[in-house]
């Protein structure tokens, strides 16, 4: 017996929920490529990326995903035999490590515990030790779909400046762009990474390099750019050369649908609501883990991101039979446990286009799962997120009487 | 602040959830109306139509709303001057009979308590009275999306049968069809009525009679007929005298789709879906109804229907400020009071594409509505809810266990 | 060997080709029916309806194809036993006439030339015969999609009054409106009946009625009246109402966006695309026709419509050759001769969302057709209608040159 | 006064026009990339792809535009320093050896005739002339869409192998992939190159690379390689390392539903459609040359391709105002002269999802825009078209027979 025939509940980490309106931007003819509204959906896509990333240095989209916007990352400012520092807090700064040793970059990863955020005094203490400015660059995530950790991007920085170290600071928001802020400018990132398919809420394939000054001086003398991802050669006069090529133009009728989406909306109130739904399903994982199996991944709960929580389940194969069960008779797609927890934790994204119905009909059909598989839990999950949220979001009439007498 | 900002959770009875396979099925060109495909699903709509009626009578599908085939399924088999006898429960039975009586037709209602069911034993002292056969028809609704009521057509069946009476038995089932079992041959009804936009999950603006052989013998007779309705027209060989003129075509498109759907799910599995989704709803109803405020309207627990719930609020104003805090902070949109309940309740639609996350979603965000508005409500109605879920749906695995065990 | 596998061209006299900005805007989950948007569209298409129709009348949407409209008309109008006058010019006024007859009303047809359109000084003369005023109402079509005719609906009514005659003048506009002018007021119609399905670029399902004060005069005691048509239930206050039961929303929202697309066009430009189109048309079957087996229908220059071409073939089997050849070689789909011109005729259509390339593309591929089955043609029909375009149609520049200097 | 207000006709050599199916196929809700549908996506379309390039060699899919599949190609098989052979007939052989230069791979180009496809005996005699086997790699395009030249792929392999030369053949087919044959193992090609968004009807976004034996060898050395583009690693077992991170998904439906769509139809079926309207427009191009202005950039006729057509008009700014004239007052959108042709040629594709009506309505249209503009032509352009069509595709019925006495 189930009951999952209904829309479908995509739970993962990205790609996330893509909305209608994304969808159907993407549903019309193709257009010309060389004149017309093409040219200006590039040119109000670029702009407003930067208002995303919060800089005023240059933004790129590439015809790739976001693999090949590390690639792009990497190889417009590093030459063959530089060294970088990956801060490891999860998985993908790993990942994005190893794409840059196969560039033939030399790669150093800073020891973790693997249940935390990136120490910054770690980074210091590094930085302080490299006296002759061997590590050029620093790659770190903002936050770890794997393991569900959010870094301080801003205290990396300070790190990096109290060490007196000249590395360029490189910034995955793959997965945190668009759903918490993210200070490009402001806190000293001098290159930002991002993909189309999470907080950004349109299909995947398509990626970002933001790039600041410091980057742009570096870029000059990269050994390793290649004609494909070449910042410069992107920023000549002619349209096909921002794509270097065709540009891939259904995907971005999606994105500037969505880009508008988020400016409606209005970029605080979209990290409140994620702020909010995030903590919505950390009320609920409290509550469960009361029952002694199921437990956040992340120790620290300042370190748990907005975008996705990691949850892991102490008993062998339940996290998989709960994802089966979710999966097979409600509907819902919740994340498997990849890298160091495959196999022992589940993921539930909150991210993107999401809204209250959506998290507490996720938390709901997990905890109908937790029950009919008879795994150990806390009671009380969704009475937690409810009563959070219902103290938490005042109706707009109270709102408006607060403001009165505020 | 709100927490609004992914997919609208539309609770409403009608119209429903479209799916997203409806939706892509009725996206296309037109196509020609005297050959080719079309002609094949209107053949094919016609014969799935017959199996979800349960008849091996005619069935007919109309370019019009569920008023339209409630007119077609008067004029069709009555006569000006005659008289039809009303089961209330609810207000749809009512407007039907509002409608014949605008035909011409004399209406007579039979009295109710307007929190219950029809009761069969009235309807049966009522026709014992008519010993002159004065009643040619009999008007009910199966389900009453105003009071949230399920009627038992059968034993309203057996009512008429025990008082020997000759009456047409008519039923709408616009908000039961394919959410619960409809009989119509084995439960001897004559004439059914049905809309696209509920259970059926396509957009409003078809709908559908299914006539037994006593309804075609009364409607060789009957006075009212016109040719935009009428049945035997429609039985015509031309492909365009099926719809008395153009085809709707992209109505058409989306209805075979969504048949599709319920076929490919099973109409036994579509219905335990619903009782068990209905059933959850009542779950945190009844936990909700603690707190002396909320309270079902329908005071009988058989008497309440699976696709609709309408739920008391016994504090002014305070539905429509829930319905207000739902749609504005959440995205959902429940249903409002309407008719006899106009301002003292609200109604959860629990229809059609409709599984557990979206339940639970709908009812996590009243529960939240409730909190944040501070209407007093029993503690524990999610938790009632997957509680309930989780107990009834076993894993797959488990069923199979169970299987080969029992 | 086949050259089809393209976009299938829809050139049957409706449905027509419906526009991906309709489609699009069709594809979108349901949404609240008592509150909300659905209101302010229903409230603008009204509008919208009656600056179409060129009314300050009232105008009505049913969930209905155009035959529902017809039975609207006569059913808010007239009375059982009343007398109807039909001006056959093709098929439909005889249609809606049967449809009349069903009703009860008594209906005289006016004899005719079928190549021709309805003759003003015969229906003076008649009405003049009609001394006693039994005659009600007077039913004719603007254009007939049948024999490709358009009658002078000025002209008919000016014989109307000229004859001193006060029957109502109800016109079928369903394959005129929105492509070629209809002057409701300014003409001195009483009631115009129109579908969603032609000019109007929307799929079929919608189907309109407008109303001046002296139909509305005489609905009042209109003895036809019944809940589902009725104009007077129509304009209550409550947003059902004005569709009787459920509005068939994603039919209404095709419907915005197609008349937002012919607003943003303007009608007068509308108008002048389909006046040039449609004589590309008829300069190719003219020059067709010199091979002495083509011919068009309309026998009379001047009582050829603008949105549909009859085209007379005189061969056996060679106007349903012509037809399966273009469909299943080219993906062409001509209309085919229905009514008395079944088997010897097919059908350009040219109206809606047509373009250039989408006429020559049909006109070239009828004479690949011709070509293919030997029907003897006079060549050049492609160069007369390219010749008469490209004169017709000066470039932009020098459009602005020549006011420049004019 | 413009005829525009229909479908936008796209006649651009890419991106083509997308079918309404493979829009479709695209609007759906994103899925699980772990497991489910997508794996069989992926395995299916990888499998498919072997089918169309006729190959047994390994394929590739890239989140990445043409563009991108360019890279790719170079960096798997060649190393900084090496020298590769760029055989020149339009535009994109060179630009693709800019990016191999870019790459620090020494580029020669082969002389040419701007008007005329690569000459294999030079191909001969330059390899020949490396005796030391310098040339590590030949760059050719199939179809060039600037000059709308077709190169003899077989003519060339031949023309290396009579030179007895070691260097791998390397050919883009990105213009004429799925609009003519195309033999990767039968001509003996090492590596090919495609895209998305011409023949295979899908949007840009999507790129692919086919890798022979001789290929994969020269891979084991190959310096330039990185791990976004890297073949081996993309044939890891895991279903993200064959995207080398997130599958661009709604972007692989698409591309399912287009192969389908060829499969279906047949390859062979395919490729005559396209070489039957390509000849129509050279007919009608052909016709059009008589009036002195206009003419074939392509000198030789057997060199001109089935998929674009270049239109030299040497009339200085016509080229340009027919463009946008077809474009403003028809609603076709003409491809514009690139590179060695820019301001005095226009382009009509003729590939992908395009059949008759689409090819005689843009021919149509540019005979209109000729006449308005009054740009000397020769009569008969469309008259030609559809005579060759009509007399080179019998009636079915006609091809039973013939088939029948055959």
């Amino acid at each position: 017996m189930t009951v999952r025939e209904g829309r479908e509940f995509l739970s993962i980490p990205g790609p996330t929920t893509v909305p209608d309106r994304v969808l159907n931007a993407m549903h019309r003819p193709a257009i010309d490529i060389y004149a017309g509204d093409l040219l200006d959906v590039t040119h109000s896509c670029l702009a407003d990326l930067r208002e995303i990333f919060r800089t005023e240095g240059q933004t790129y989209i590439f015809a790739a995903n976001g693999h090949g916007a590390w690639e792009a990352a990497l190889s417009n400012t590093l030459s063959r035999g530089e060294k970088v520092l990956v801060l490891e807090s999860g998985r993908f700064a790993s990942l994005w490590g190893e794409m840059a040793k196969y560039l033939g970059i030399e790669v150093e990863t800073l020891e973790r515990d693997i249940r935390r955020a990136v120490d910054p005094a770690a980074v210091e203490a590094r930085l302080r030790a490299d006296a002759a400015g061997e590590i050029k660059a620093i790659l770190v995530v903002q936050i770890d779909t794997a393991s569900g950790v959010v870094n301080d991007i801003a205290a990396i920085r300070k790190a990096i400046d109290a060490a007196g170290h000249d590395a360029l600071l490189m910034v995955d928001t793959i997965a945190s762009l668009a759903t918490m802020p993210f200070e490009m400018d402001g806190w000293g990132v001098d290159v930002a990474v991002a993909g189309s398919q999470k907080g950004l809420m349109t299909p995947p394939g398509l990626s970002f390099n933001a790039a600041g000054p410091k980057a742009k001086a570096r870029h000059e003398s990269a050994g390793l750019r290649t004609r494909y991802w070449d910042w410069t050669l992107r920023e000549g006069p002619e349209h096909y050369q921002k794509y270097c090529g065709t540009p891939p133009e259904h995907m971005l009728f999606g994105l500037r649908a969505a880009m508008d989406m988020l400016f409606e909306e209005g970029l605080e109130k979209v990290f409140r609501r994620h702020r909010l739904l995030a903590e919505a399903v950390r009320r609920a994982v409290e509550a469960w883990s009361q029952g002694g199996v199921i437990d956040f991944n992340v120790s620290e709960p300042a370190e748990r991101s907005d975008s996705v929580t990691t949850v892991l389940v102490d008993a062998a194969g339940s996290a998989q039979a709960l994802r089966d069960y979710c999966r097979d008779h409600c509907g819902v797609i919740l994340g498997s446990g990849i890298g160091d927890w495959t196999g022992r934790a589940f993921r539930i994204a909150h991210m993107g286009h999401i809204n209250a119905p959506m998290v507490l009909g996720t938390l709901g059909s997990v905890e109908v799962g937790l029950t009919a598989l008879g795994i150990p839990h806390g009671k009380g999950g969704l009475q937690a997120a409810t009563d959070f949220l219902g103290q938490s979001i005042p109706a707009a009439s109270q709102e408006r009487r607060a403001a009165a007498t505020g």
